[in-house]
């Protein structure tokens, strides 16, 4: 009998957020590669904040999912058949393999990763696209200078706990905002921020202005809305706003709002940058040995929020626009 | 008898629209010079969008006008009495001079020209503030290359008008948004737009669409609101959008509203920069040269809407949110 391949198929465009509605649950039998390719059993999925987007039919940096195609999600697996000359049996692997248990790939976009030198779930976190995000959108578009004072939202995500751990590796002050008193203390207890604004129980402002006082040289925008308009009222001169993602804004029904401070770049001489982590491929293994290295040495922590069960995927997706994860949020689709 | 100076002073912040109650016009006489200072006769007051910034209680790259003070405004003058080295009487000044008929300085911020080489009142477009600001704020915050794609906004003003004329000197495509069939006229058939768009009459996003096929490698803003906007939805990869103002937003009675596409910044790894053109004042000679150069060789051309009698001033100041200006708005206080 065939080994079975379940699949979340995109069932319909959501508005607002998905529901469970929006998606199809499939079964088909797992296909053998063809010459030149790879069949991969996927072990954890990376559930991004960016997927969101991928579902939208809207001209973007990817093309959105077609109705009926499985979801699109970066992956961790291990290469249960080979006949691409580039991967072994038993090789474990990084690639987009979509929501679904065995993915059938040529290799391009496939990448070996070492389970001895880091757990597999921080390939898609630190040591992933989350890793490489911060690592390059802080330090490329950011320029932070010693000294500068660096704040960043979504503080307890994937992307923002690494911008604030790594601006502190550059000798920065580091302030992260996030939802609720638990997110908050550990960014300053275990992460070692310099500061966190609880944005659910604290004023965004009148904390920003408290712990900003020459105000904020970059700021790493993960969230978008009334955040990113309370640190545009508080920029340094020639500050840099880096421009990730937009989260509070991805499941609204009205339309994106836009940062009505964004006259704050002419009195402050400031600029807003958008950045996407695939444009900096070339350089990932800078970016990687970097965060290796700042892993090994504890300079830098990676945490993981795993989710276990691939059935659970449309509930575990709401988890990053409720903010209940706890670091980089991965579905764990069998266990390595 | 002492002479009189006339003067327009700040009586209220305005809401909205600027009314002639906002002004009281006052008059004192005239103050000869204590030693180290100069006395000015006022002949031409420059009209700027920016001056509606300048009337709010609020923080900004300047601090506001105090209610009771002469209205802050550059212009252009005559020296009638010195006890400065720098300067002799008969002299030609351009510097803030207020909008009053004679000012009294200390020669800081105040510089010579010569009236032999362009009109008067081209001190205050071309060859002032409005010049450098599309020189320095076009070339070294836009970037431009050869056979770039330039968009500007607010393109028969003082600023826009240079902004498109400049592209064209640097071997750009360049496409004007104004008001109306006559300006956009002007723009193509006197100063060799390649392209102008009539935002009044017609539909702004498809004839960018139609007009910038490939999308839009550099955009000037001095508008803000839809236009904007409408620019967000067309950049090109790795776009530069200059925020130089915002007119439409300016005299607003419900708050700026911030680009709802402003997450075009990331999908097109673009970036939105302020300028001030203060910021720029060492190089000014490097610009007025410039400048200087292509308006003899009538490469670029000027055009200034000379508007007569300081009594008009707070109708003449409408003229610019009413975007009745043809070319750079200046208030002639006196004849040379």
């Amino acid at each position: 009998m065939a080994t079975l391949n379940r699949q979340f198929r995109l069932a319909a465009r959501p508005v607002g957020l998905p529901q469970r509605s929006d998606w199809t649950f499939t079964e088909s039998p797992v296909v053998p590669p063809a010459e030149g390719e790879v069949l991969v059993r996927v072990l954890y999925v990376s559930l991004d904040p960016a997927m969101r987007g991928w579902m939208n039919d809207a001209k973007s940096y990817l093309p959105p999912v077609a109705l009926g195609e499985v979801m699109r999600a970066g992956g961790v697996g291990r290469v249960e058949q080979s006949r691409n000359a580039r991967f072994a049996i038993g090789d474990y692997v990084v690639g987009m393999f979509g929501v679904q248990e065995y993915a059938l790939g040529n290799g391009r976009g496939m990448h070996r990763v070492d389970p001895a030198l880091a757990p597999l779930p921080t390939y898609l976190g630190a040591l992933g696209m989350p890793g490489m995000t911060a690592y390059f959108g802080l330090l490329d578009v950011g320029k932070p200078e010693p000294g500068n004072t660096v704040v960043v939202s979504g503080a307890a995500g994937a992307v923002g706990s690494l911008v604030g751990q790594i601006a502190k590796v550059k000798r920065c002050r580091a302030i992260g905002i996030a939802g609720g008193p638990a997110k908050c203390a550990y960014l300053v207890d275990e992460l070692g921020f310099d500061g966190a604004i609880d944005y659910r129980n604290e004023r965004v402002h009148k904390r920003l202005a408290d712990l900003c006082p020459d105000g904020i040289d970059v700021y790493f925008d993960n969230v978008g809305g009334d955040i990113l308009d309370a640190a545009l009222a508080r920029l340094a001169m020639h500050a840099r706003v880096v421009i990730c993602g937009a989260i509070s804004q991805y499941n609204s029904t009205t339309g994106v709002r836009g940062p009505a401070n964004y006259l704050s770049l002419l009195v402050n001489r400031a600029s807003m940058t958008g950045m996407l982590v695939f444009d900096y491929a070339d350089r990932y293994p800078e970016g990687m040995a970097a965060m290796g290295a700042w892993l090994a040495a504890g300079r830098v922590k990676a945490r993981e929020d795993v989710v276990g069960g691939l059935d659970n995927f449309p509930e575990a997706l709401l988890m990053l626009f409720k903010g209940t994860n706890e670091g980089k949020l991965v579905l764990e689709v069998a266990r390595p």
